[in-house]
């Protein structure tokens, strides 16, 4: 561990068949997986990523100063899969609470989401032209309002979460479970989540020598992991799962944050750059560190397979009819092919 | 009242003797007034900014990403009068609790309002190069980092606000008072609250036609008023008041906030530059839309008066004693000198 983890940091504590690189053979949990067979996870993703944009229209109606909310909507409306805002519905209802509770800390997610890719979009960051097919934020409203919807957003994020009125009336939410979920959720974007990713990709590029692995998996568990934990451990809180839940969805979270890059990695090997979009191999050739430079390709598989396993394994105690999308949700990061 | 003021904006709801300009007599708390005057008001701005000033040091510690945090603490302990977090703190107490409880609502709006003035000043906003006699942070530590310092440290605000561990341990503060604060901070902050008041101050400058009273009030209320409301606010919520104690000082900080830009108003065509640090008059040479332009110079100070008495009001029912800094507060804003 080199001297530039923060020693707070709450991802570096990994437990140790995330950290550790060998591929020791792992139980999978194939009676879950089973199951997950029979379970319609496309109809699930669909009719839950609708029901999330139906919220998310709703959530920012297009009142005055017009400018803004249409900037906040253009964003937030592009689309995209709903990864994060599913994942916290699914763990809401594995907890034990119904879709309508878990929305608003899915609509959240999302919005923190779109936050940090227009902040990221920014000419100052990575300036970015296209984001989904679309001109990116500043392109189209200019940086001053790109930089206040994303502020307006991840305010409104707090809101949602916060607002008992964002809750349907006949379920009482005890404040208890509302204030573990904001404080989950504002440690994951602050200094140690989110923008300390950022911080430390923006002071990795451009220099001559290698990222180190270590730095390299700081980056992805602050910019990435972070916020799917976050999608996961909030829907979990709000739906009232006990401790030891919250605890056990949390690290399938973790798990599914490190596959989600892992996989990545491998995509940008071995896929041509028409079918991925972008250039491939490029990290490979421009001496970034990757995982399949690492350990190669045929280890990099059997560590995201062994991640797949780990990950599914804590979702072995609870209901196996509810863990389905979960179970489904990992299995869909690890053989995604794009 | 025109069509681009939102219908929703809480703000624009204000009571009656706000929004008229006629100047009728309004009786003054006098009592309030006379043992005011037995109040160490300097000793009680200085104690309390003091503690401030120790609790915004502890909140953000010097961990890696060492970069962002030097940013973030950069801007937050450069100094300043702290008198959003007194006015917090002044509230809680007011309302029966503890200073203690008070300081983690108290540094949320401090960051809250330190992350405005960062991301007010990037190049793309108002492109300042000085904040409070030193480079603004995005002089200091570039683009990327000033928009990421804002981002951390708005996240950082609810963050202190939600963690049980920002209380004192002696103290348990019901989960259904964060709550109703974290919703109230969240709302003063995005596309209804502060990003609102930048967002139509952006679109108003640089025009050929002088800006409406109505759009300079919106903005003012926006901009300034809204965090100063939010700071007694979440303070009295905090602090256990009760709903009608929590609305009545609701309507006390409306009051100021007005009276605040009133006051600013009439510096500027009052005081020399030199007194001032700026331009003076620049408001009223370029036919910028300001109180005494308005309504004359005379008519703005019994503006400014009545503003001040109709604070005090509010807080007549209160216990005399604890109510001495609220009521100096109000006289501060009104009387100062810049």
């Amino acid at each position: 561990m080199t001297s530039w983890i923060p020693a707070t940091c709450p991802l570096s504590l990994l437990p140790p068949p995330l950290r550790k690189t060998s591929l020791a053979a792992i139980p999978a949990g194939k009676e879950a997986a089973a199951l997950a067979t029979e379970f319609d996870f496309k109809g699930y993703m669909l009719s839950k990523a609708a029901a999330v944009n139906r919220a998310l229209d709703l959530a920012v109606p297009l009142v005055e100063p017009r400018r803004i909310h249409e900037a906040m909507r253009y964003s937030l409306l592009a689309g995209g899969k709903r990864v994060r805002p599913v994942l916290c519905i699914a763990a809401c209802e594995l907890a034990g609470g119904h879709e309508s509770l878990g929305m608003p800390p899915a609509l959240a997610v999302e919005m923190i989401h779109t936050m940090s890719l227009i902040h990221d979009d920014l000419p100052c960051m990575d300036d970015d032209d296209l984001r989904r097919g679309q001109p990116t934020c500043h392109r189209a409203f200019g940086e001053p309002l790109a930089v206040l919807a994303g502020d307006a957003l991840l305010a409104l994020a707090f809101r949602t979460l916060s607002n008992p009125q964002s809750y349907p009336s006949s379920l009482s939410v005890p404040p208890s479970r509302i204030v573990r979920a904001v404080a989950e959720l504002a440690r994951c974007v602050g200094s140690e989540g989110l923008v300390a990713g950022q911080v430390v990709d923006i002071e990795s590029t451009g220099r001559a020598e290698p990222v180190p692995i270590e730095r390299l998996e700081y980056i992805h568990l602050h910019k990435t992991a972070a916020l799917l934990e976050a999608s996961v451990v909030i829907g979990a809180i709000i739906g009232g799962g006990s401790d030891p839940q919250v605890e056990r969805l949390r690290r399938y979270a973790q798990c599914i944050g490190l596959l989600f890059q892992v996989v990545d990695d491998i995509l940008d090997v071995t896929k041509s750059s028409q079918e991925l979009g972008k250039t491939a191999g490029k990290d490979l050739a421009s001496d970034k560190t990757t995982y399949p430079k690492l350990m190669g390709l045929e280890k990099s598989r059997e560590f995201a397979e062994e991640l797949n396993r780990d990950a599914k394994q804590q979702l072995e105690d609870f209901d196996r009819e509810k863990a389905a999308p979960l179970v489904h949700l990992a299995n869909y990061i690890a053989y995604r092919q794009k």
